[in-house]
């Protein structure tokens, strides 16, 4: 590059977080994350020497080679962000121990801004005429005056402050006025003209939960805490805790989910201030935003689920009205109102509406496939005019369960896997420490892996190979991933993929797909018309499409037409916290979206058994995948 | 009367609970309180041997002579209610001690009730469809489909019963739906179908607290029950308590209030069930009308009040949201709300805009004019198309204040006394027992006889008599009303009137009577032209008009034109409990009524010094009674 030459301004987004800023072209990723507040463990100064500021990098990067870096770290696009430099758009992963504080985050400014801020919230300044014996109207009437309106809400606690406050800085008083409901309501009072506005932004997950906290007069995300839902205790996955609900434990879940948010609410504010930057208390937070499934939502509301729970899964309610703040015990000023993301049914919760407003599918005209795989998958097809929507119960398979080796995307979890000629592994540990289990995006490598390899058959059977990496025991055959030698101290036994597991897998991916397939059916779309394929979820950004591909999970599309979204739920509920077009979209989306029962669908089973084939008994349906797999059987 | 004969019916009216029953004349009173609900101590079964059912009669009876009434009961109308048949319309006081319980009173049927019963809150009863895999929305949405609604309201906790309730009795559901907002708003959920709708009427005053449980449903009174406003420990009027409540006490004075109408509620609840009546319970009440002066409104809802007590004398709110009783924490269903009546305002409040409904003074095309003399004197002019409102610190002086014979009218109060010839005092104790003091009407008794028997002189002050009825000491001169040894017992001095304590009545009768006159002076309206003169409040209701006229404190206008409506704050409140008309009509009242500033009016001070004589400066405002003093004077 020649010295004055202007370098081109490119874009660095981490991950999972969906942040990003926009930094010259050459720019190291250290000063990247430095300029998107994020701090990073380089107690070296960003020489290059400790090795501690490991990051992962996927795009158009310059990377020196270091001896902090293994062959598989490398493969993996692990890098030291202070020897690396940016050189196009770039997303970047920022590994837990790689920063100097959990979730300690600035930014400077994200993705999925709306064009125009218009938050529910507003503050208006002005100034109150003095009472006098000849105009002694009260307070609260005299404001209404002032405030040009007829009608207003406000809470009995704003009254009790209004005469103080009235009488403070020479009359002078900022509301802030909440629009949410037709009345517009006054959720604050102050003496005198104060800025700042603050909102939240919370992805209530049955694992994690996510808070975004936003300003909302500038429409940036001042911070982001996210911590696993405490209600993990009870149950990993929403039957579990619901039976637990049932049991008397309702209250108790509530609280934990409480607890989660505010944690995460306490972390934010908790945060040294960046120069220049307003001190943001609890009492500043007048609004927030929350999408979660119908489960989370119900339980966040303290409300029953035993009827979500058997059919026909019947919710309490699909659209719970804004609560105040205080009545939910969330941490922030208690009259300020909470939204709740519309629930469309029991397994088709405010997390997806909140990922499809995120997509943006609906103001497509083209028809777009929206998937959504966690311990439940969702899909939506649809388009501008019409949606319709599913659950399939894929099972937590791709989040731990259900698999012998399985375990959640975290430290310890391999979540990238190859296997060699010699049918041993090479893998990638989150962490990079020895491995204890394989996350979902492992598994997904894994098993397209091991039919690629021959080593399984059509019908994900481990086949009979003379290799000692295959095992037959009495519960019948399995394949070696690693050694226990090679695990994290303490495992005592291979780390193995069983028949038994590979069935599973095989059920979630036919789920999966099936519904997919049963979507397009009903709808009369065909497959290759699609517009785009959106991939939301924390699991689905990591995941190898073209591996899914190959396992018959995903449809064989261009990959050109497939969009990872991330978390859509956190980014849906910030877009309808700052934007009341999002807000009504998000309605609109709800009340537009129709829900297909799958449980009592008959084509879903018919899709389902001839889904159980990797990746289909219909082969003609995954050309890509059986001209591989043709390959690999030619050779 | 002739065997066969049809029998004229009578109206017997219970005071001061504004209750009454229609009963054939000859009925004895004793039956005529049971007809009411009213149980009356008369142990010997009804045959005037006790003499323990005392009552005082007011109207058209005929009473046996019996040696258990003295002639001072006599003539204040004591009879015995079992030996008494009334002949024509009466009204019947029940002294507290001829009652079997406290405030125990079930009554078929009321003054003041509205002729159309259309109360806020409605029982709607539904079915509900089953829910199934194919209509699978959910049990809101369900419910609000069944409502045939679009937009529907409700609490968080009606929303955690609904689906237990939901799948209760064959999906029938009965449900509270209050219509006070715009959108209808579901207070309340039962399994099945279920009748029973029951409100409180609450009348909230400085010194006592009333509260009337209504059947909402046929419009009856279940039945009143009063007490003295907890409050009282923290000063007997509005200002002291005012101090209290600056100095940290408005917490306690909020507590306070609310444990007496909760327990007002309590012992209502209480109270055994008549045959075939529903037990009425907390969660029962979903519905309360509350009138209450600025003050005691702003304590109940713990808004602070020292913009009141100081010029401009603003209140915090003139017209406060019909607010949820449980964040009131009044003893009811939570989600039921509480109206309260606007306040116009610091010193005219909604106890006087329930007065207005109550009178009906706001719907007639002649002008009125409405006194009420309690710790405050309030007084309103006007008709259907204007309203204007002043407030007179009267000051207390008729509620037992700044005399020094003064006291509430309680056991023990004369109320009513004669002065004879030899100016010793027959006299009428509350109670019967000997006295402790004089009490509001006693004292204007009082001093009009001491006017009209020359006692004292047009400006109040006692002449220099040659009687041993008039003493002469440090502190001025004084006329004994009764010696010590006939008071009750450990009264250490005569019973007196002092120059000082007739000054302090005469401030209160100038100011009430300037207050009118300020008003009809402003609005260019003469006081004979007046079509009624409307005396509200419990005083009032005892209060004799020639004598109030003696002295100048009431407009000399032929007695027809008085109208007694004793306590129309409760009237005012029950009647908006009952009737969207006259919930309107409040708001109309409220917002139609001006509101004159009398502290900073000089026609008042004008008006004020020229009271300040018996009857008046000009005493051809007071033909009548000039003449009774000119016979007297001639005398």
């Amino acid at each position: 590059m020649m010295a004055g030459e202007m370098r081109r301004d490119v874009k660095v987004t981490f991950v999972p977080f969906g942040l990003s800023v926009v930094v010259p072209g050459g720019t190291t990723i250290l000063d990247a994350c430095s300029a998107a507040g994020i701090l990073i463990d380089a107690v070296c100064g960003g020489e290059g020497e400790c090795g501690r500021c490991k990051v992962r990098v996927k795009g158009d990067f310059s990377a020196q080679d270091s001896t902090h870096i293994t062959d598989a770290e490398a493969a993996s696009g692990i890098v030291l962000a202070c020897t690396t430099t940016v050189d196009g758009d770039v997303s970047v992963e920022v590994p837990e121990r790689s920063r100097l504080r959990k979730h300690q985050i600035l930014t400077k400014s994200i993705d999925d801004m709306p064009r125009h801020l218009s938050p529910w919230v507003k503050k208006r300044m002005l100034e109150l005429p003095k009472a006098s014996v000849t105009d002694n109207v009260a307070d609260l009437e005299r404001l209404s005056r002032a405030l040009g309106v007829k009608r207003l809400n406000y809470s009995i606690e704003m009254l009790r402050q209004l005469p103080e406050v009235a009488r403070g800085k020479d009359g002078r008083i900022t509301l802030t006025v909440s629009n949410l409901d037709h009345i517009p309501e006054v959720t604050r009072i102050e003496p005198g003209s104060r800025g700042g506005l603050y909102g939240i932004a919370v992805d209530v997950g049955t694992t994690t939960v996510v808070v975004e906290l936003m300003d909302l007069l500038r429409g940036r995300v001042l911070g982001v805490a996210s911590d696993y839902n405490r209600q993990i205790e009870h149950g990993e996955d929403v039957i579990a805790r619901m039976i637990y609900a049932e049991e008397g434990g309702l209250e108790d879940l509530t609280a934990l989910v409480k607890d989660t948010i505010n944690a995460n609410i306490r972390t934010l504010l908790a945060k040294p201030q960046a120069p220049g930057e307003e001190k943001v208390g609890e009492e500043d937070i007048v609004a927030a935003s929350v999408a979660g499934n119908t489960v989370m939502t119900h339980f966040l509301a303290s409300l029953p689920t035993h009827t979500i729970r058997r059919e026909p899964y019947v919710p309490v309610a699909h659209a719970l009205p804004p609560m105040r703040a205080g009545d939910l015990g969330i941490a922030m000023n208690p009259a300020g109102r909470v939204l709740m993301f519309p629930l469309r049914a029991g397994y088709v919760g405010g997390d997806i509406v909140a990922d499809v407003i995120s997509s943006g599918m609906h103001r497509s005209d083209k028809v777009s496939l929206l998937i959504d795989v966690g311990t439940n998958g969702e899909v939506v097809l649809g388009c501008r005019s019409w949606l319709v929507s599913c659950a399939c119960s894929a099972g937590p398979a791709f989040e731990g369960g259900e698999t012998s080796c399985g375990m959640r995307a975290m430290d310890g979890a391999i979540d990238k896997i190859r296997i060699n000629e010699d049918l041993s592994c090479s893998y990638h540990v989150i962490g990079g420490c020895p491995p204890s289990g394989i996350c979902g995006s492992g598994l997904i490598d894994l098993m397209a892996e091991l039919f690629t390899h021959g080593v399984i058959d059509r019908k994900a059977r481990i086949n009979d190979l003379k290799t000692d990496r295959i095992k037959e025991k009495e519960e019948g055959r399995m394949y070696v991933v690693e050694r226990k030698e090679k695990l994290s101290s303490g495992s005592s036994d291979d780390m193995v993929m069983t028949d038994a597991d590979l069935q599973n897998i095989l059920r979630t991916k036919a789920a999966i797909y099936s519904a997919c397939s049963v979507l397009l059916r009903k709808t009369s779309q065909s497959m290759s018309e699609l517009s785009s394929v959106i991939i939301a979820g924390g699991f689905g950004y990591n995941i190898d499409i073209d591996r899914a591909i190959i396992l018959g999970m995903f449809p064989d599309l261009s990959r050109k037409k497939y969009r990872f979204i991330g978390n859509g739920s956190l980014a849906g509920a910030r877009l309808a916290l700052l934007s009341e077009r999002r807000r009504k979209e998000a309605m609109e989306v709800f009340e537009k979206m129709t829900y297909l029962e799958l449980s009592v669908d008959n084509d879903f089973y018919s899709e389902f058994s001839s889904s159980l084939f990797l990746p289909h008994t219909d082969l003609s349906k995954f050309p890509s995948a059986s001209g591989e797999r043709g390959e690999e059987g030619a050779r």
